[in-house]
């Protein structure tokens, strides 16, 4: 993404802190420049809707070129089909337990739908749940990550199960989840991509056509192989969040969701903020520089969270801000804050322009 | 708290996974014990309700012989103050700032309110905002735990600046939630203690009399010492949760919620199942042996949580339960898991008998 000289955008003082701003123009130039990304490429772009779980940013994802929306749950799909988005795809190993069934085959029969599946048991409960001809499956390999997905070469056998059951399966899919560390993004996009490669030739092995190869997360978007890639599902790309400025992924003006929050308490070179856990959420990996960051205080660091609580050491040759005044932080992973909030403020030029409802908040079942 | 027998709850299968589900005997049956050790010892017990952010835990709270509501913020308060609660304290250092100024005016109007400070700044925005016979105000003190609070030599100080500027002072509080590692309660407690004691010497010495003198976490609650205290603040004791048992604060059959989690993929002795970060919270001391517990297999291993995935590993020679099945999970911090959830499935005799909404989710302002 671009890099710009940074200037800090204000926020509005008249809003209890703490809450979650958007900088409208940074969101709209970072959905253009992955759109742009990708078509230059002839990547098709769909985009993580768990990320945001916002109608509204969807819809400008749609408009600037997305071909349909990945979602994590079935209780996602229903928000944003009820919303009449048409084309989605549940990138997750669906289980259609009886709970589930029923939804899911409304839900099927109500837009485009593409589901994941990593197991012949799975392949075998969903051909009993759906409409075969209402949806198209994808099975999901294991690149790297070692989450769910099943090895490649075993990806033939659960296709084949699928398509013997009626299915129509369309191809192969991976989240490429291990190049979340410092260093790993080149090896992880080539994981993927071979990945990918072997699970569209056990495919192929077992009669089926992989025409869609889907992968791609925020950080190796910007390198995923169209060689052998068709679909990128990036998510975090739309606000950013201080693991992706850690990673090297963007700069901090291309960040476009902070938390404000207030200095309620201060003593010495330590300030507490009232934006936690609860509002920043705890995400904290191993190689992270803390609880999250202050883009306008790039030395400082959140040595600790607690729920309604962070706590910020400033070095001792930079004075810490007051006792009243609001700051700006980048939580570490900008799609667990989302889903704290009922609403994110949406800000242009320092003024409250807009709210807009986290319409799929919590929606996890 | 007491140790039973282990007797695994079966949990509804009806519902869509993952979902909260509280065991109400359990939970009954922790109200009571920690109603009946405050009690024993003298103490008054203010239950701290960001823990459950439900009207009906408090309402049995109140029943079993609680004195009052702990809340974390003013948003909590004005929700609980709407449902008819009369004594609340906003254990937290408030800064009373023009957008949050004119609610706690409202609030102090409508309920019999208490709240921290721990500046003179804090303590003269508060006496502009509120009209002074209307609130009670308590320092806050920092007895080891180093995030907001002053050392208790300080608190003199701000007593006596608050009272200067009109506002009724009646004591002290703190948290010590340093207590939070294995082996630390005692030392934590008998920190708590004499923190306490010197900080209200120090409003004696300034002509302020501190007769409420407020403490105790889950962890110290039980040692909490009541020659010094007066009262005590637990949240967590109500549900329980992974952390607490491998503090030693409860056993497993003392946590009353669980995350009902279906397995969607496994390869192996790993297991996934569909509650991540989004439902489980992201809290992860270091000291804990992973992401969460299953209380049912507790030779299993949390070994990774992503959004919508726990990734559960066990031992070569323990049998992995299968595809499909639905088992229990204990988050590392339950009230980060209740503020994800729109509302807790209750249960009882492993049946659905009643859902109880978050009334205050999300309250963070």
């Amino acid at each position: 993404m671009i890099t710009l000289m940074h200037v800090a955008a204000p926020l509005p003082a008249d809003v209890s802190t703490p809450y979650l701003a958007v900088d409208l123009d940074v969101l709209d130039r970072n959905l253009r420049m992955m759109a742009a990304s990708a078509a230059a490429r002839g990547l098709a772009l769909r985009p993580h809707a768990k990320t945001h779980k916002c109608l509204q940013v969807a819809r400008r994802q749609m408009e600037s070129g997305a071909v349909g929306l990945t979602v994590a749950t079935i209780s996602e799909a229903e928000v944003f089909a009820e919303a009449g988005f048409t084309d989605l795809f549940i990138a997750y190993p669906v289980w259609a337990s009886s709970a589930r069934a029923r939804r899911l085959r409304a839900l099927a029969e109500q837009v485009s739908l593409r589901v994941g599946v990593d197991s012949t048991e799975g392949a075998r409960l969903l051909a009993d749940a759906v409409r075969k001809t209402d949806v198209e499956v994808l099975v999901e390999i294991d690149s790297g990550h070692h989450r769910s997905g099943v090895q490649p070469r075993s990806a033939g056998e659960v296709a084949a199960t699928a398509a013997r059951h009626g299915l129509q399966v369309c191809g192969v899919f991976t989240f490429p989840g291990h190049g979340y560390g410092p260093g790993r993004r080149d090896k992880a996009a080539a994981d993927e991509a071979e990945a990918l490669e072997q699970a569209a030739a056990a495919l192929d092995a077992a009669g089926v056509d992989a025409r869609v190869r889907s992968g791609g997360s925020t950080p190796t978007a910007s390198v995923a192989d169209p060689g052998t890639l068709t679909e990128i599902r990036p998510g975090v790309y739309a606000f950013g969040d201080a693991q992706q400025v850690e990673l090297g992924s963007c700069a901090w003006p291309d960040v476009a969701l902070t938390a404000a929050a207030t200095i309620v308490s201060k003593s010495g070179q330590r300030i507490i903020l009232d934006a936690g856990s609860k509002v920043l959420g705890a995400d904290q990996p191993t190689w992270a520089t803390g609880g999250g960051r202050l883009p306008d205080y790039p030395h400082a660091h959140i040595t600790a969270l607690s729920e309604h609580h962070a706590t910020a050491v400033f070095p001792e040759d930079r004075p810490a801000p007051r006792h009243g005044e609001i700051v700006r932080v980048a939580p570490n992973h900008v799609c667990s804050a989302v889903n704290l909030a009922d609403e994110l403020v949406i800000v242009s030029g320092g003024r409250e322009v807009d709210r807009w409802a986290v319409a799929a908040r919590g929606a996890n079942t």
